[in-house]
């Protein structure tokens, strides 16, 4: 697991190197003191643009900050009036969080910028790297904002949350030194970008598994989450025989069964009750109420939506049978994200390129790319996790796997650079979007 | 369902209807304004001294409260020296109360004293009513406070026991203007004690189902209650694929599946898993550990122990097979209690005398009669609860059952009155104790 590929070039390894120590050093800068916690446009976050912008200085890039509290940086192309390819990945991190989730896919951008440098290559796009300022949705409760931003919907509605102290995302931008009323000029000119590829650690045991360092994410599944409530009759757990009881719990653990099997059944699917209540919830009291939630993801929206139906008619079933009575609410139901084909078929090339044999791979966590999707092609590298252990300290990276990333990020854009498909792409999407919208 | 039944005497009916009343008064006595909620020598404890003294005054019965908050009083027999039989019940409520459980106890006593009163009938043995003053556990979390003095067992880590205020039993006894170190005068001499016996909703739906009135308690059935964990390991709800999980609240499910397939499968066992937490506790994340705790019930020990250890070999196969580690811990092993055989045959020609199919059943609650009957014959009679609700504002009796129940009461009396065997009892008893213990 730990052999160094034999293609990896040689100034790759010390750069991996420094990568990680980057990642260590940005996981300094946290707002509790004795683990990581870094959310949107906290203190920390402007100790992270200091570190960044003096790693990017001697490559002469200039690091701007947007109104959204991205860091923004722009290493040129060999002509001017040339688009550009964003690269980038999230600063914020979870409480008590690891070292690598989103930090990792901002310094392999550096890296990749300081590698174009050392070869003195200059290509036929622009590459801005981006640091996002939101992805994890821990202070507000909402995620990317900062992606968001670029695509221009962080909205007033996104903007008036407030956090736990009652401070809203315009306060919290305005607070660190920024103006919320210039934000659209953070937003993406889709004429001008061809792009958006981010690297980010999987976050599951699946590359571990297989024993692979890389994969390409062919899509971001889509998610359901739903909030299931069965209601039944509290009563003495001495005096009532079974067989008289309204047990909403006894119908809960069935319906748990039902979601575990239904996912083990169903190939990629996976289901999860992660949060589970009773009332009133005494040890001699049958329950009245079981409450739990389900959060149900696949890479198929088809998919998706009939192991969704097979578990409500299920649980219709079982509350029927018992007598209880059963509510189903919706909290949230977000379509499967296809990654651009065109970029991850470009990027197993470059995994090949690098040493790795190619591997496809759908992600079951959001990330800012499926945001961004929405406007540029968008496309992800996943890193392997050791354990599949992220949102923890213990969430780690190895050194080999982070080389081939680099290698592999160095093939991608030269074969991107080399590809007038793609540097046709931007204002082939631009025509068609203003054909098709009657806003343009 | 609602057929006065023919052989209940003249007097009864209003006899019955009076009890209903007093009940009725007696629920007006709270500590919260709103709703039934009356504890262990709280204030409105008090009120129902006050109201049960002035109802016997007229039988010239004087009423004493014990050094526990018991009220007690004597109806003297033929003779003087004779032996006692008790009959009561329990004054205190839980929180949101219903009307009869523990006061109709209360109140059928005060009506069999006055009945044999208006008979101008002198037994054989004094009848002492008590009224006891805490049976629930709601302010201290221990139950059975006022009959435990009787049976000398209400000891000091019990009086140092504290309520949410920090007041302990012992103070609450001296706040009552009680004298804690009297309570040895509280307690029974079994060579004058011939027996006890409550009258009690059922709290269940059985007699309810069966369209019966009444019922002989033949055994207060024994209890298990254990806390459960199994523990796993948290993680992604999207990245992580359902065979590599370690998840806790999909092995809770599967065994609480079993423990109702187990119940349902036992005639006469009940298991109820009434609480259920898992942790972390979000709707994304799979648990890392799921705590559940288990309340099961059988009159006979060795079904109920049989049970305990399928289910517990069952959590071990379903820990060991998940890769996860279980903790089960007892919380409450008590065995099972049987009534006094002698007396339940008693009540059982009682209730044919008047005019009820006998019955025989086990209580799954605890009561009074479970302490009592560690030291003189105990028996119980059940009444029909409508619907099987108690603990609740909606707890109910029907009239003709309590009707049914006085007239049962008055019978019981009068045979036990006129039995030698029973007469002997409590001095034979007293003998065969003298025998056994090593301390007396």
């Amino acid at each position: 697991m730990t052999i160094v590929p034999p293609t990896t070039s040689a100034s790759t390894i010390p750069r991996a190197a420094q990568a990680l120590a980057r990642c260590q050093e940005l996981a300094r800068f946290s707002e509790d003191p004795d683990s990581l916690r870094r959310t949107f446009l906290s203190p920390p976050i402007r100790d992270c643009h200091k570190a960044i912008s003096a790693w990017l200085k001697p490559l002469n890039v200039t690091t701007t900050i947007d109104p959204a509290g991205n860091l923004r940086a722009l290493y040129p192309a060999a002509t001017s009036g040339a688009p550009r390819l964003l690269i980038g990945s999230h600063l914020d991190t979870v409480p008590n969080a690891g070292t690598y989730d989103g930090p990792l896919g901002v310094v392999l951008a550096v890296a990749l910028l300081e590698e174009l440098r050392a070869q003195n290559l200059y290509l036929s796009f622009a590459v801005e790297l981006v640091a996002f300022s939101e992805e994890e949705g821990v202070r507000f409760g909402a995620p990317f904002l900062g992606s968001r931003a670029l695509i221009g919907a962080l909205d007033d509605n996104l903007l008036d949350r407030r956090d736990a102290d009652g401070i809203s995302v315009r306060e919290a931008i305005q607070n660190f030194g920024l103006d919320p009323a210039q934000l659209p000029a953070a937003q993406l000119d889709p004429e001008s970008v061809l792009g958006y590829v981010e690297f980010h650690i999987e976050q599951g045991p699946i590359l571990d598994h297989l024993g692979l360092p890389l994969a390409a994410v062919e899509a971001i599944v889509g998610q359901s989450r739903l909030s299931i409530t069965f209601t039944g009759v509290a009563n003495h757990a001495g005096t009532t025989p079974m067989d008289a009881r309204r047990d909403p719990l006894a119908a809960a653990a069935a319906w748990m069964v039902a979601v575990e099997n239904e996912a083990a059944g169903t190939p990629g699917l996976v289901a999860t009750v992660g949060v589970i209540s009773v009332q009133p919830g005494a040890a001699n009291v049958i329950p009245r109420e079981a409450r739990l939630t389900l959060d149900i993801r696949h890479q198929s929206d088809a998919v998706r939506s009939d192991s969704l139906q097979a578990l409500t008619t299920r649980a219709q079933e079982i509350a029927a049978r018992r007598n209880l009575s059963l509510n189903i609410a919706t909290l949230l139901d977000q379509p499967s994200v296809a990654m651009d084909p065109f970029l991850t078929t470009q990027i197993e090339s470059a995994m090949r390129s690098a040493g790795c044999s190619p591997h496809r791979m759908a992600s079951g966590a959001g990330h800012d790319a499926m945001v961004l999707a929405q406007r540029v092609p968008s496309a992800m590298i996943f890193l392997r996790t050791p354990g599949g252990i992220s949102h923890d300290p213990a969430e780690s990276v190895l050194p080999e796997d982070v080389a081939r990333a680099i290698d592999c990020g160095v093939h991608l854009l030269k074969q991107l650079a080399a590809s007038p498909e793609f540097l046709q792409s931007a204002v082939a999407r631009s025509l068609s979007q203003r054909k098709n919208s009657p806003r343009a």
